[in-house]
Parts: C-alpha cells; sequence; structure tokens
C-alpha cells in the first residue's frame, strides 16, 4: 500500500520511538530511509510480478482489443482472490474445531474473530459488483464471444467453499442436467471430491453444540425443563382464555393456542425432526439443535456470550452468501438478459434457482426464531449450574502452552 | 465467477434462445454442457495459477507462521490489482486526450465511463480498508518485523498513478527527507520519471477547458461579458444599499460588498492567477478555469451537460484519492500508534501530511465554487451562440469510421 | 449537520473572502459570529422539533420498555424519510415529462440527475439494513407483540413509490389473498387509487422512446433498416456455413443459426409482442422498444450520450428495487423463522415472491441485452442523420426563458 | 417497512404456524388480514404525520422554489434521526456502567452490542455523504441564502454526542474565537453545560478499565510483572547484540535498543504519563492504562475476549467519527470552495481542524501500539489468577433477578 510506513525495516527488535509532543514540527521528516539496506522488498513480497501481468485479453489475442474485456478479467481475479482468502480462514477456523482446540474457551476468540473477517470480506464482495455494473450489455457484448467456453462454473475455489461450508452434493441445483463436478477435470475433480469428504463447516459447528453444557441428562437437563415449562405455559394461557365470557376474540385465541402447542409439539418431536432432516429441510442434528436454542435464550451468560456471536455471525455468513449471489443474478439479467445463455444454456433461471434456502447451509439458525418463548418460560439456571457455565472447560492444564501462531 | 453463464460457449455468432413464458419449468435445465469441448477454460482464462499461489508468508519462511499476513498479503494485492485497472482506464482516457479524439464529442461517453469507473474502484478501494481493519495491532505485531524492509512507500504503480494523474514531484512532501523516487531503483525509477514527463490528466484536461467553445475574444467572449455583468451587478447592489437610512446592517451590507468586490476584482487578475500558479496554489491555467467556469453556468446546455458531468467526475476522483489517504492514515495509527514508525521514522505523521490539498489535482474545480454568482448575472446566450454549442465539433467527417473498440 | 459552514448567513448577497494562502495561521478563526443576529436557526429550519420526538416505545406504553424497539422505530422513520426524498425526486422527473419540458433537452441533465440521486438513496437504503440487523430475533421478539397490528404493509409512502414509478395493480402478488389497497382506508386508499390512474414513470419514459428521433418510417426508418441489416448478415452466415466440409461443428453452428433466425424473427413480429405486453411479460410498447434499442446502439452519438444514460439509471433503480426487497427478506427470514408471520399469515413467502420480474417495471431495458448484434449489423448513420440526432429539438425559442427553480 | 410481515397482529401469546414443507404452493396466500380490527396502525406508530411534513423549503416560503433544498432537509433530518438514535444507545450504556450493572458481567453482551451498533449507524452516515453528494455547489448557491443564519453548528444532538462520549471543553478548537456553546440558547445551552458535567463514556469506561482483575499489587500484580520482563528482555538483546562483532550493523542495533529502553522507560513513568494527561495528550488515567494494555495481552482469556471486543469497537467509533468529520469537510469543500464560508467566516478551515487528534477520545488505546512486546515477554498466568480471571465477578447473587429490559 503506498507509502503505507508499517511496512518497515526492522531488526531483531521492534523499535519505537518514545512518544513526544503531538506537534512535533518535523516529525514526519525525522526517519532514516532503509529501504536500500537489502531484505526483500514490496513488489517482490507481494510478487506483483505475477499479480499484475496476469492479464491477458482474448480479444487482443484474436486481433480485436476490447477495452472493457480488462476491467472483466481484474474483477474474476479479485473475487479468485478473496476467495483464497475466505478459504484461508475456513480452514483455519476447521482445523481449530477438528483438533479438538475449541474445547480449550481461549480458541474462541480466534474463531469468532475469523468467522467475522470471512463476513468482512463478503461484504466487500457484494459491494463489488457496482464496480463490474459499469459495464453494459453492449460492451460485454463486444467481447462475449470471445471467452468461450470459460465459465464461471469452472471456479473451483467458489465450489470448494460452498463443500467446506456444507452445501451438500444432493441440495445442488443440476446445471443443464449435469453435476456440478462435471466442469471440472483429473486433478480438480479429484480435490472437490476430496473436499465433500472433509468435515464440513456445518458439521463441527454441529458437534460443538451438541457438546453445549447444560444439555446433559443428568445434569441441567435443560431440553426437558423446557419442554415442561413451556408447555405449563401454555396450559396457564389456556385456563386464563377459558375463563373469558365467550366471544369471537375467544374463539380467534382458542384457536391461535391450538397452533402454538401444535408448533411446540412439533419441536419436542425427534421423529419429525429426523424427517425434515432427511429431506434437507433442517441439516443440524436434534440435540445440535437443542445447543443452539440453549445458546440462545442463555446468550447473556459470560460462558454463552461468544458462542452467541459466532452463531450470529454464521447467519451472517448465510445471508451474506445469498445475497452475493442475488447480486449476480442481478448483473447477469443485465448483461445478457433473462432469456439468454448460450448454446442452449439458461443461465439466468440457473442462477435464480441458486438463489434459494437449499443453499443456506445454517438456515436452522434462522428458523429457531419461530420457537422463540417469553423470557420467563425459560428454565432459571440454579447458581451452581450458573457457575459451571462461566467455568465450563476452562481448567485444560494446556492454555499455557497454548500456539497463537498457526 | 462462480455459475456465471456469460461465461460461455459461443461460436461465430451470439446464441440466444427465442424469449419464451418466464415461468418456463425446465427452463433452468435446458442447455447444453459444452464445457468439454475445447477453448480457453475459466482458471487459465485467468491465469489463475499466478494469482492464487502469489501468497509466500514471510513469517511461514522464517519458521513461525503467523495466520494474519495471509490477510495482510491478499488485501495489498487486491489494491495493487485494483490500481492497474485503475491505470488501464486512465491511460486509455488520456490517450483519447492526446490523439485529439475527444474533439469528437462521440467519444465523450467513453471518457466520461471510463472516469466513472475509477470512482466506482475507488469507493470500492476505500470501503476495502474495513476487512483488513480486522487485523489487530497486535496481529499486525506479530508478524511486522519479518517485511523489513518492504513499504508501502515502493508501490510503483501508486506512484504512476498519481504521476498520470498530475500530482507533481514539486509538491509532494518528503518522506524522511528523500526524493519519492529514491525508494525505487534501475527500470522502476525510470519509469517514474517517464510519467513525469508524460501529459498529465490534469495538463489534458486543462487544454480541452481551453479549447470550451463560447471563449473566443472575437466571439461569444464569454470572460469580458462576465466580467461587465458581475461589475455591473456589484454597482447596482452599491446603488440599493446606499439609498437604505444608516442603520449597522447597511454598513454591515456594504462592507460585504467591498469584499465581494475585492473577490471578483482577483478572479479577473490574470497577473494573480500566474502568482498563485506558480505557488501551486492553483493548477489550471486562466484560460482552463474560465472554461470550467462557462461549463458551470452554463451545464444544461446540451452541450456542456457531459463535460459537466466529467468535471464533477474529476472531482470525485480527487475527493476519494483524499479519503483513501485519510483512511489509510486511520488504519496506519491504530496500527503502530501515532508515534510509532521504526527505524526512526515517522509514518503516521507523513501520511497525515498527504491527506492535504497539495495532493488535490483538481482542486480549481473546488475552489471555483467561491465565485458562483446569481443566475441573472450570468450572460445570455444568443440563438446563435446556443445553436453554436450545440452542434460543436460535430461535424467532423471522420464520425463513421471512428473505432469503438480501442 | 455539526458545525457546517454552509449554513450561515448571507445577506442580499453571497459573501466571499478572496481567496488568501492555505496556510492562513488564523484562518480557521477570522470570522464573525452571526448566530445571534436573528433569522431561522438550525433546529427549526429542520423541525428538530417533530423528528426527534417521534419516538415512542408501544412497549414503555404498556409498561415494559424494551431497549430495541427505539431502534426498529427510527430505523423505519429513517426509511419512511427517504420514500419522501424519492417521491419528491420521482414527482419532479414526472413533471418535466407530462409538461413536455424533456423536448427541450437542455432538461435532460435535471432529469439525469435527480434519477441517479435516486438510485444513490436506494444504494444508502440497501446498505441500511446492516444496521437493523443489529437487532436479533431475540431483542424482537421481545417487543414484537405491542406492535399489532402495525404492519409495513401498510406503508403508504412505498405503495405510492411502486404505483408512481410502474408497478401495475394486476401483477402485484396478493398478500392472503386481499388486494394491497385494503390495507389502507379512506383518504389513504383513494390517493393510492389516484396514483394508480396518474402517468408512470414507465408511461412517460414509454412516450418519451417513442418520440426517438430517427425511428420516423419517412425519415431514417431505423426500425426496417435494423430488420434488413440482421436478416442480411444472417444470411451471410448461412451461406458460409454451407460451404463448410460437413462436421458436427458445422451441425451445431447450422443449427444456432436456425435459433438466431428465430429470435430475430420474433423481435420483429408485433403481435408477438402484444401478445407478451397482454402477458406483462414486456411492459413497453413495440415502438418504445425500437426507441430503446436504437439509443442502445448510437448511445456514443452526443445527441443519444444522456437518454442512454438515462435508461442506465432506470435499470439500476429496478435493480436497486429488487435488491431491496431481496434484502428486506433476508432480514425477515433472521427475525421471524421462515415459517413465521403471525395469524397464519406468510410473510415470508410472500415478501419472496415479490422479489420477481414481475416488479421489475424496466424489464424490457434488461431484456434487450438478448437482441444485441455485431456493431458491423447496425445501419450506418448518414451525415444528414447524424446531423439530425445532434441538433434534435434544440431549437425551441423558449430555451432562454425555461426556468431553473421548479 | 413495506410489507414487513414481522409487524403484525399478536394476540396475547407469540402465534406461529407449525413448519411444514418449504415448497408450500399456496404458503403466501395462507393468512388472515387483521388490519382492520383494531390496534395501533403502521403510520401512527411511527408517527409519519411529524416525519413526512416537516419538510418546509425555506427557498419556496421566500417566493423561489428551489428543488435541491428539499434534498439538503432531508439528509440533515436523517442525520438528526440517528444521532438521536446513537444518544439512546450511548445513555443506556453510559447507565449500565454507572449503575455498577457491568459488574455483572452479564451486561457485558449488551454493552458490546450497543457499543457495535453505534459503530454500524457510523458506517452508514458516513456513506450517507454520498447522496448530498448529488447535489452540486451550483444547486447550492441557489437557495444558500435563504438559510442565514441556520448553521450545523447549531445542531445540539451533535454537541451533546461529543459531550457525552467524552470530546473536553477544553480542546475543542474554537470557531469564530468563540466558545462552542455561545451558537446555543436558554434551555439547550444549559442542557449543554449539564452534559459536560455528567460521566462520560471514557470517564465510565476509565473506571472499568482500573478495576480490571489481574492488576492488583497484592495478587497478580501485572504491572510490575510486565516490567520487570520487559527490562529483563531488553538486557538479554543488550548482551546478545554486544557479543556480535563490530559492524554498521551492530552499532545500528545498539542505538536501536536504547531507543526502546527509552521508549519502555517512559512507559513506566507514571509522572510523565501525569503531564501528558494535563495537556490532553493521553487521556486515560495511569491504572486504566494499565488495564488496557492487560486486556490486549491477555485477550484469548475468556474473561477477556469480550472486554477486547470493546476496546476494539471503542477505536471503531472514534475512526469512524474521524471520517465522518473528514467526509464533512470534503463536501464542505466541493460546496463553497476552500476559502469560502460567509461574513468572513471560515468554515472550511475550522472544520479541517476538528480533523485532528484531539478529538479522538480514545486515542489512548491506539498509541498502546507503540508498547507492544513479543508474547514470550508478556507476564505468564499461574493456573490460579488463569481460573480467577475467568471466574471474575461472576458470583453476583442478583444474577436470576437482572432485568433485560431496560
Amino acid at each position: 500500500m503506498s507509502g503505507c510506513p508499517y511496512f518497515e525495516k526492522r531488526h531483531l527488535l521492534f523499535k519505537n520511538k518514545p512518544p513526544s509532543t503531538e506537534e512535533d514540527e518535523d516529525a514526519s521528516q525525522a526517519g532514516v530511509n532503509k529501504a536500500s539496506k537489502g531484505g526483500i522488498i514490496y513488489g517482490d513480497y507481494l510478487q506483483l510480478d505475477k499479480i499484475v501481468s496476469a492479464q491477458v485479453l482474448q480479444s487482443e489475442l484474436k486481433g480485436n482489443k476490447i477495452h472493457d474485456e480488462h476491467l472483466f478479467i481484474v474483477t474474476h481475479q479479485a473475487y479468485e482472490l478473496w476467495f483464497k482468502q475466505i478459504l484461508f480462514e475456513l480452514d483455519s477456523v476447521r482445523e481449530i474445531f477438528i483438533s479438538g482446540h475449541v474445547r480449550d474457551e481461549r480458541n474462541m476468540l480466534k474463531v469468532n474473530t475469523r468467522i467475522h473477517r470471512i463476513v468482512m470480506i463478503y461484504r466487500l464482495l457484494v459491494d463489488q459488483f457496482a464496480v463490474l455494473e459499469t459495464m453494459t450489455a453492449l460492451d460485454f457484448f463486444d467481447f462475449r464471444e470471445y471467452l468461450s467456453p470459460a465459465s464461471g462454473f469452472q471456479s473451483l475455489q467458489f465450489r470448494i467453499l460452498e463443500n467446506k461450508i456444507g452445501v451438500p452434493d444432493n441440495l445442488r441445483v443440476p446445471y443443464n442436467r449435469r453435476h456440478y463436478r462435471d466442469n471440472f477435470k483429473g486433478h480438480d475433480s479429484e480435490m472437490l471430491l476430496a473436499t465433500e469428504k472433509e468435515p464440513t463447516l456445518l458439521k463441527l459447528v454441529e458437534e460443538w453444540l451438541e457438546r453445549t453444557p447444560g444439555l446433559e441428562v443428568d445434569g441441567f437437563n435443560f431440553w426437558e425443563r423446557l419442554e415442561i415449562n413451556i408447555f405449563d405455559g401454555l396450559n396457564k394461557e389456556k385456563e386464563k382464555i377459558e375463563k373469558m365470557p365467550d366471544s369471537e376474540e375467544k374463539e380467534e385465541m382458542m384457536s391461535e393456542l391450538v397452533k402454538q402447542r401444535e408448533l411446540f409439539t412439533s419441536l419436542f418431536d425427534e421423529k419429525r425432526h429426523d424427517h425434515l432432516l432427511s429431506k434437507g429441510e433442517r441439516r443440524l442434528s436434534y440435540k445440535a439443535l437443542q445447543g443452539a436454542l440453549m445458546i440462545y435464550f442463555y446468550r447473556e451468560e459470560p460462558r454463552f456470550q461468544v458462542p452467541f456471536q459466532l452463531l450470529t455471525s454464521l447467519m451472517d455468513i448465510d445471508t451474506l452468501m445469498t445475497k452475493w449471489r442475488y447480486n449476480h443474478v442481478c448483473m447477469v439479467h443485465r448483461m445478457i438478459g433473462s432469456k439468454a445463455g448460450t448454446g442452449g444454456s439458461s443461465g439466468y433461471h440457473y442462477l435464480r434457482s441458486t438463489v434459494s434456502d437449499r443453499y443456506k447451509v445454517f438456515v436452522d439458525l434462522f428458523n429457531l426464531a419461530t420457537f422463540l418463548v417469553p423470557r420467563h418460560w425459560v428454565p432459571k439456571l440454579n447458581p451452581n449450574i450458573h457457575k459451571f457455565l462461566y467455568m465450563a472447560e476452562c481448567c485444560d492444564s494446556s492454555y499455557c502452552s497454548s500456539e497463537d501462531s498457526d
């Protein structure tokens, strides 16, 4: 970055001037320039020879250089660069979960920070469409034919990203009746297959949720207590309503109550859950769902504050991925019209179909909003469990040696 | 881009299905997949082998891999990628001006669109700081020492960009008492020197403004008419005020009037202009300034609508470059504190000093706001000049053969 | 705005100091404070007594103040404030079209600037969801019950906005099987009905497009020339392909050609157009469609540069309205889950169904991307028509007296 | 918000349908419309009669309606609306600190969420300038005179906000040599004076930092241990360097070491701290500074994760306030030029002078970046203190009754 002073010579130790007054007349001229003294320089560090030489216009190669193709290339390269970063963060988070380090609560800050960073990158990527949208359909038309058959369906990193977060093979919308992996060959195809088999972020979060302290049947037994409280609450409501004089309102309230009872009966019905799971309408195990709801209800407990933030960030990622898809659809509509696509393809409609809850990996975290209850129905923690929650998993002996660099 | 259908096989002709109803059941599955039939594929087209393999962590090389260095690298690479694009647009605009094509008004759309694209990219670059800000000072400290002596001051593209837009050598704030070019060696240094000698965007815009139709002394003679109208207007104000009964308000208004007269006297004082020019407080020639003010006042004339948009976009670029610098300063403050910098450097103060009107290339376009006058003081166009403005430079014989691809 | 100096005392004339050097030591202290001298003050000007006293929490009225309700109110008020501004711009643009002023090309800058402003406001409104998303489903649940039966469906301004832009009654998705106007009573309902009958932006743009110079059958006759050129072009392609030796590629190209011919045959089929129009799949008249395509193809002609920008901005508005809807859906999903809604409602699914091309008013401008052709197929302008385009509608006698304030 | 279904009728209990399959054909039509059944409606709830009737154009009152004044008013109203929200959040956070509730760590989520919300609002406010920037200097000139003497300096809420966060009276840049409070009269002026005397966010955070567990001299005694470790570390460095053969590099490293020692000597010099405090160059007490550095170094301890996030968000607010000021300056430059301002005022220069570290309330949190040390110099926690940190302030007996609504 231009003139960025934190990019500077440091020997064996960190070097700072003692603070002086802010108004220092010559503060901006006091340094010694060490750029010439050996060590790595900016352009080499960033491998800019690769980065800024990678823009080859097909239209130019074919003797008809079209100005806007350059933007097209750079924009897609910027997307891929950021996909690389997202994958790097995602892999590091998955690694923390896989190695069990997340049981050491000290790692939660790291997990949260990195997931939040993915959120921030996605926000940028959504905004980035505004740049490509400075190209009109007419500009695009001029070089479109030269791209054949290159296709965004061939973005390996994007598919890996979907796989590693947890978009399952069987919920994908096929494109032109073919499997998404058919767009890739050899090594790439194998790599994709491999990522389908690795533990996804969804799976790892699920396992972590299943371990939520307080779920133990022989302990606080959150789920049973919750069920009792809810149906107690509903029964009290019913009694109240029954005492009302007959009226349209009474009838309405009673019918509402019946619906509520049905709703909550469904929540506590494990078989129904498994059925929805098999259809892809739920994605978390029954136990994990319990853990998530527990974190929701007790989010202000110190032990659950950071986990609650994590669940929120996971929803952010889902939302932003889906907004990215939608922005993409909008741009494609503008570039090629709704009926377009080539060779009989149907890109616009395909893309629209991927802006769907089927692609929302953490859809259960959203849908839990359906099962909220008044605060006084939430089981009270007793002092023991309160303390327990607070200390949970704190006393591993390894905390002093845990590594910060990974 | 994932699943992007406009990236698709096209043979000799553009291929689209005839539109059918939007609800097409199988619209999303109707295509034929041609990815396997030869031609260039996505990853090769974008040279992703270069792009996503260019992240080498110095901390890792030195045996102490620090996670956040990856973000640091990717962010800077993304900046350089976009700088490349900005330079590409800037060069194409300069080329249109240099080759005289801008006299063919048909090129104004292109110029405007590309300058506007630079605006949009800068907006993204300003927002992009939010991503790097997910790294804390503590994270940065862990790998900072490995970067030595790489420095953002060594960003060749950024310096070229400044030069080509029109940041002049003599207005630059020196860094550590050294010339900015001393951070570069050999070929890079020569390239920088070369760009200092090329016509800058500022210079080219200046020449274009000097040709503004209506400035001709033997024609509409805008400048003289304006001067007459303004001083007429001021005189009438004076008479009006003089007729008022004595009061504090009258006095105040009279003193205000005197200031106004001084202000406008200064506007029409060419020597004073040249003096300010020599000090770097003005940057456009006297004639160009006249052209700019003319475009301001007659911006609604069809002939001047697009030129007016161009002037507005040039201010946008200036403003965004300065916002970029300021965001950069804020980030550096956060990363290394205000007193920091290394080896006796003074990065924070240096950077702050570059967030200055000295670095605003089109500062005159902003400062013209000081010289606005009521609409009825603006000289009226007569029907002839009106028509003239409208037809200006339209009748070149070459328009049919002008190339759109460049 | 805090410390905003452009908000300052000005008497009868505009008052500026003569410029001096930028480094003016005391430049920041040289003024005279006139705030105390009478005239309107900031808070009264902005009617802040109304604006900042309009936050009454229902939860507080009902004895259970919930903190986050304040954010909920302020966010919605901010939306309504901006809707007011959008309506103000929209009405002024419609007024220019209705009064015929747009025929005076001098008004195009105004039209364009105001439409672009709507674009910028919509961008802000899309971003604004990020603020409301700091409220979680659990926070919302705490005061949700107090809002009954207030509903966003009752936003009068939003419905008026849809009507005035051109969302037609018959393409609206019904909500709970009821007409959208049933959410409104008395005066509001009548006002909505009235706006349904006013000329929409779509209608006005359509009429303007129908007047595109160059469409005249007894003049340049763009449409006929285009048809001839396209089918000539296709025939030449056919001949070329027929000369190729038999191969799979040849067959493919021939079948592609057939599709192209079908596609363009459909473009020139007025009956088909009217059929699609009756189904709501097209929204512009046949003649207006021709005008739009003409502006697309000749966008670099000085006469068409600003009209082309206008068409682009209209697509921006459509896209942003649809992104706004989609962001809204995402937020609702997060707040109440996918199955939620109350009283048997189905808000999430309803909202999802409005994120549809049915609500894209200028959908034809997008879909024209399907009908682009190589530049050499576009009919050449002869010098006369070129000049004509350039001078079109310039010579109205009223330009000198046209009012800038409206 | 338009069509927003979470704004809907709810009786005594929360009402949700039992989940069914996502593909529900008629899911979007299943509801019962209850808007007509009494209760509050949308427009009344939001008091839209006040909000959307508060746009009175001075130019219109004076018989010369200028279109763009409407945007000017709405933009400033939107700013004030959001200032109201920021103040609401800020007051609630200050209240939690004042009442001592923050000692109950359960309140930290609330504090963090609300501070983060302020961050998100500020981000929007920074972006919002893009809307007002669609107005040019020339448009503004047309109605500027009618605003006199209304001035943004008179924004009561903005001044209150500055006061409550902690911009101190004595660090303010005077405007036209007058005290900022002189722009206000009567009740407003008194209110401002009152807010100067209330505990600022800075003060409250300072007190909270002073209580950071681990600072106790008779306990973990962080500060003494840190001092010992740092000087031990520096001494070991020195020995290492002394063993090197003489060389330029050795000399340089030794001189660097001397600077480091000076730097850290200054850190542990309480008198020097108090001196800087008295000059306004530091803003936190010596003890609070220790607490902040402790949170920095042990940020991964579960007990310190959320506090660390809070410190980060406080820096975000500072940065965003300063970006807001800078964006404001940029817009003013564009609207009135650098030399402008009226009645001898000097708005642009005044505003530029407020974009200064003097207005950064939490400047110490930035400057602590100067005092970072390698991780192995940070004193190790022993198992006891580790546990202590983790349990700190957990066992208040009141947790069950703590109120969530405030």
